[in-house]
């Protein structure tokens, strides 16, 4: 990787992979909006000669295009992150996402840029049938805006893929975790436990199971399967792969960890039902045989990785007022 | 059903379909922005009391929920259905497919209008691993910018039934025959024969195996699983249905159909390959087992699908002066 492109630069897994790629000397252009993005994230980049920081908005493909020149890889990691509240403003998944991911690959196409990584998520496949699930599991139903809006764009990269000959690399991401962790349910836990340790509220009963990756783990297995060139090796140009651990937890062993580590045994008020909204899934795990099989694999387990989210969040309370 | 919304009311299915639901009785809205729609395809419908034109398109939001106002079902089909030129303008699938058919689900919200009908395509299979391709095939990769569309459109449709108990019929079809087809290869067969009977020249090398439905049989079978309201019975409030006869034909097979019945001899010329442009598949075949499970079956084979397209372009020059 020669000159890298990071949309969302400002963000959770941007900014750290920012801080990897210029660590190994990789020059890196950031490209964010700071609609979620944090300054304080992109701090320690901007601090390196080999970083440039260019504020735009993906919507707006001709700074986009202008920012992108003379870069050789794109990771398309902004995105409009909220799964939950979806319903309530469709058009935002349809813009920041859908839209955006247009406005990305066209930018490449205008630069001839031909790589690109995208952050897709382990949603898109609804309520799995098979579990684990792997990446060619059953063509699945969307249960939720934001996971449509990824299966978008991952059908638009193939589309580039097989037209424009670019290299794509698709990660369906389960939530990840670690050090500038901003949303999630490990960050709402440790705010209600600071607000009320005597009690905890959690949506749904508690049972639902959930897969986590810690987010050095997550970045090491991208550049993994971008540095083989893998997608050159593919039929179509595009490889796609889950990335998680092998193991799920339920929301109570989640409440426990972080419990123990707080060292509180707050009353657990349940909301009940499977499901902590609509569109929530009770039970996300997926196969990582895949990206496995290329050598890759974690260094942390969930239970670590939400412990490094919890501490990290110890010496942050900053977010809470940060978050939008 | 009560009173039907058809989108690309003007187009092939679209005319045909508004015209069967009139001679049922059904009243109907069309709404075409007569970009490719014809104003002759429409005007036995235009006859009738129980039929509305309302000229908009579907990315005029504020146009289209008015035009939908009191209507209970949606049958969305218009849509940029230019496949093999979708890289010469890729913004064109993305606005007139994606965009829109986010437009008709928030047109529909706004109305409260519940059900929707949506013409989808066998090409989101991309090349399809298993043949014939069921519903649930394994997730594919997209092959073109018009397959990517069509995905975007059926995953946010998903996502609409789940969130706001929307009821959703994607129908997958291949290619649809019949009475005012304008687009495809026996419009450009025919052509060149008329053009120059002794010679015709075919994109490929003549062996890709395509499939294709007449339109009546095609509506049949939308308005049967409908009239059963099959996705209220369905998990997600959704359902799949490929759409075909259980049958494909090589394209030297619809060559020698076209010219036995025109009684021409033509040296066929063939550009070579196994493909006839870039994301073209080289074998289409769904399978229609969960279709034929509801009790609907085709009443043409592919051959007499051909002919009937043949008869009626010879009746019907004039497509070939208002294609744009």
């Amino acid at each position: 990787m020669r000159r890298v492109f990071i949309t969302g630069a400002a963000g959770f897994i941007g900014s750290s992979l920012a801080d990897r790629l210029l660590s190994e000397g990789i020059p890196v252009v950031g490209w964010d909006n700071f609609s979620t993005g944090q300054e304080r994230f992109i701090a320690p980049a901007k601090q390196n000669p080999n970083f440039t920081l260019i504020r735009g908005d993906n919507l707006d493909l001709p700074a986009l295009t202008k920012a992108m020149a003379g870069c050789e890889t794109v990771f398309h990691l902004a995105a409009n992150a909220d799964v939950r509240f979806g319903l309530e403003h469709p058009s935002k998944d349809l813009q920041q996402n859908t839209v955006a991911t247009f406005n990305v690959l066209e930018a490449m196409r205008a630069n001839g840029v031909k790589t690109i990584a995208f952050a897709s998520t382990g949603s898109v496949y609804g309520e799995a049938e098979i579990i684990p699930t792997p990446e060619n599991h059953p063509f699945p139903i969307q249960t939720s805006l934001y996971a449509a809006s990824k299966l978008a764009g991952e059908g638009m990269i193939h589309a580039y893929c097989e037209g424009y000959k670019f290299e794509g690399y698709i990660f369906r991401f389960v939530s990840i975790l670690g050090e500038r962790y901003t949303h999630g349910h490990v960050l709402d836990f440790y705010k209600q436990l600071l607000d009320h340790p005597e009690y905890l509220k959690v949506l749904g009963d508690g049972t639902q199971r959930k897969s986590y990756l810690y987010v050095g783990d997550c970045l090491s297995a991208m550049l993994h399967v971008m540095k083989m060139g893998k997608a050159r090796e593919a039929k179509h140009n595009v490889e796609v792969f889950n990335l998680g651990t092998d193991e799920f937890v339920q929301v109570n062993d989640s409440i426990r960890y972080i419990c123990a580590a707080l060292k509180l045994k707050p009353r657990i008020e349940y909301t009940g039902g499977d499901r902590g909204w609509i569109g929530d899934n009770p039970f996300i795990f997926l196969d990582t045989k895949k990206i496995r099989a290329t050598g890759w694999k974690p260094a942390l387990t969930i239970e670590q990785g939400i412990i490094r989210t919890l501490r990290w969040l110890e010496q942050n309370h900053w977010v809470y007022e940060a978050r939008k």
